[in-house]
């Protein structure tokens, strides 16, 4: 095979699957173990202490299963991970996921040793080995995992990938994309990278037809020069959010020297110059900005249209979008006059739309024409109702999301939605919307950076 | 009486109300109409059309009430509002509140003059006008407002007051307020502001025994050398955010020349030399900083103890801290060798405080050792543990947080927990901590910019 990337299918796909470690106890990996035995992925649990998990016959160690197994998730004991691993060689599997924790990070030689083993196996066999210290794979489209997913609470269908290298944090970042109805297609933790690293992992998803958004989450780089190559090589648009102390590895003095605040700099204004690589400041940013666009047309250029019953927060917007580099578009007079019609004598008629308490009347007529004028490329829709008449009045938003969605696939221009409120709001807004594939954010300086960053991509091409 | 503002009371805790425009039909004003009549407040509506309202009997004019109005709230349409405001002023009225939209915001003459006209009769008489375009007041204390809050569903002691212009924007603010648990004292919409002024309700809140922290959102700036003037008077911490664009009024396209923009700036800076005021650049900001003013006390210096189980968004964090001129506690021998009694061997005793999955066993000892650090000045818990292990054990963050709520009044440091996951999770914490008066949050770099900001109003004193 041409790039060791090719071979990485099992890792999200795996023919045979053996946990070792499994137990039907109420700790790690309890519920992947209970998942994946109940699934239509072929998985044997292997724990030395066992008869049965969950019902299903437990093996000793990984020979002993009486299939070739392609991919073994490893979750025993720090303690007796280096044992197990040989044990997987020998059985000869494609590829390993250390789950564990307690290696390098830790910072006890006893440990740092044990992972520096780890890694040289790595390196003289064929065997591709994900962690130590992760939480491993989730495919969101075939339903395969290696951690604690809830399925049924995701949306399906998405097309944003992570690649992460924390574990705790993969498990909390579905959470809270579930709640935000944020749906992805794959998500890789790498932990302290013995092996599979994010190089390996962006050529895999640069080909993977699922994914067409990546966001990348880095904590210490080990292959500087390479990383970049591979940054530069990628075609689809990458979300970057890069720690700066974990530079130090696992020593949080060492991390406060100037030189290694140094190499962080140097990495930002290296990455800030590779084309189709966006660099955010915290996971909110990230996922809001991966989901516009993994949902939205490129903008084909920078006027922005706001439409918002909050005058206030549209011209907040305002200062935001030339912060950001973009523009407020200058509408058309047929828009302003098309406006005019649907709008009482006392509304704002220009850009930001302000419809005011008018809002709900006047939504369809305003939305269309500003999708139907030549100078608006993207609309910014801030939605800032009071709770109270939404509950008193029933209002709903459906008819108004159907014809956004029509209208972005006729034009091709983005529409975004920003709600600021209650949850209650933002819940309501955000379940009928989800279906008409229109993104929905609470902060509007995420979408206008979304918007910048799309333009910027747009220009690539 | 000395000063103009010592004569505000009425607005917000008014002897007698009229409400000019009442009506029982599900529009503008309902809600307040209703809530005002059947409360503890002495109300009248008045409508021209309308013998009765809500079953109370209405009144053709303000002059027809038989008793002294103290405070008229007008609701009228806008063509009518000049009419009604001179039958208040005959009557004598202390205060008046004019909600109605639609005068020089729509740029149209004729209701410009009518602005105009309005803010003469405020010169010319001692009658203090709020408005026209706001929703007015509300005093969370009393519960007393001008428009629709639902008090039930909010946090009753709050000490943030907030000063706005617009007035959608007031409600909304309410409404996303209490989905956080962030609780208030007074909230003050200001309008297009034909006479009472921020300048008059930051004196007012400058006296107010109730208000602790002052939040401020500022449009347009009528007279600039009297703001700075009373903002450096305030003692009270002010959080400022200042919109840009709106320096142009009503115009759109003129917002956008230099000279506007420029002013702006000259503002921005001018503000950043006054003491006690900080500048926020959105509304979330400004609420979730509020609330940490609020409820915590001021740190005594600048360095900051992280507790989380995860080392990511730890150390994300500390990029923060360093960012915002802070620094991350070294913590002293003693305090690390007790909280290794606690920790099993593979988790990170050092600042940021890794707990990982031990987390709940072991924040008890560690926070305790924290705040007897005389390193420690602030105490950042970060938790992020992904949903499902929480549902399942159920487990009960209850006793922490009244150990946070005991060490925090001992040691007069401040704690804030900042939340990363689903909206169940959030909600989860939130629901208990609110009770022992512990922020929880979202985003780490608000509570880390609250913290720099804290640090310099302590050293103010």
């Amino acid at each position: 095979m041409s790039n060791n990337s090719d071979n990485l299918d099992f890792f999200f796909n795996p023919k045979t699957v053996a946990i070792i470690g499994a137990s039907e106890s109420l700790k790690f990996g309890y519920t992947m173990t209970n998942y994946l035995l109940n699934s239509s992925f072929k998985t044997y649990p292997v724990n030395i202490n066992k008869e049965k998990i969950f019902g299903y016959k437990a093996y000793k160690r990984i020979s002993d299963i009486p299939e070739q197994i392609e991919l073994a998730i490893i979750i025993v004991p720090n303690d007796n991970v280096l044992e197990t691993v040989k044990d997987c060689v020998k059985s000869k599997v494609k590829g390993i996921i250390i789950e564990t924790a307690g290696f390098a990070e830790t910072g006890i030689e006893k440990y740092v040793l044990m992972q520096r083993e780890i890694e040289k196996i790595a390196k003289i066999t064929n065997i591709r080995i994900i962690g130590p210290n992760c939480v491993g794979i989730t495919n969101f489209t075939n339903k395969f995992t290696t951690t604690d997913v809830e399925f049924d609470k995701l949306i399906e269908g998405g097309s944003i990938s992570i690649i992460a290298q924390s574990g705790v944090l993969g498990n909390v970042v579905v959470d809270w994309a579930s709640s935000q109805k944020i749906a992805f297609a794959k998500s890789i933790t790498l932990g302290n990278k013995v092996d599979v690293d994010e190089i390996d992992m962006l050529e895999y998803l640069e080909k993977d037809p699922y994914t067409k958004v990546i966001t990348l989450y880095l904590e210490g780089i080990k292959k500087g020069t390479q990383l970049l190559e591979t940054l530069k090589k990628v075609s689809k648009p990458i979300i970057l959010l890069k720690n700066g102390r974990s530079e130090a590895g696992t020593n949080a003095i060492k991390s406060h020297t100037g030189s290694i605040a140094g190499d962080f700099k140097i990495f930002k204004s290296l990455f800030k110059q590779i084309p189709g690589l966006f660099q955010v400041d915290n996971f909110y940013e990230m996922f809001d900005i991966a989901q516009i666009f993994s949902t939205q047309p490129l903008p084909r250029g920078k006027n922005i249209a706001i439409i918002t019953a909050s005058g206030s927060l549209g011209s907040l917007a305002c200062d935001q979008i030339e912060q950001n580099g973009l523009k407020l578009a200058q509408l058309q007079h047929s828009t302003i006059k098309t406006m005019k019609q649907y709008s009482p004598n006392w509304t704002s008629v220009r850009n930001p739309v302000d419809l005011g308490p008018s809002m709900f009347a006047t939504f369809k007529p305003a939305i269309t024409a500003l999708m139907n004028d030549e100078n608006v490329n993207a609309i910014l829709y801030i939605f800032a109702v009071p709770q109270k008449p939404l509950e008193q009045f029933s209002l709903t938003m459906i008819p108004h999301f159907r014809l956004v969605n029509n209208l972005v696939n006729q034009f091709r221009k983005p529409v975004i939605i920003c709600v600021f409120g209650s949850r209650w709001t933002f819940d309501y807004i955000l379940k009928d919307s989800v279906k008409y594939n229109i993104p929905v954010i609470e902060r509007t300086d995420h979408a206008i950076k979304a918007l910048k960053m799309m333009y910027d991509f747009k220009k690539l091409q």
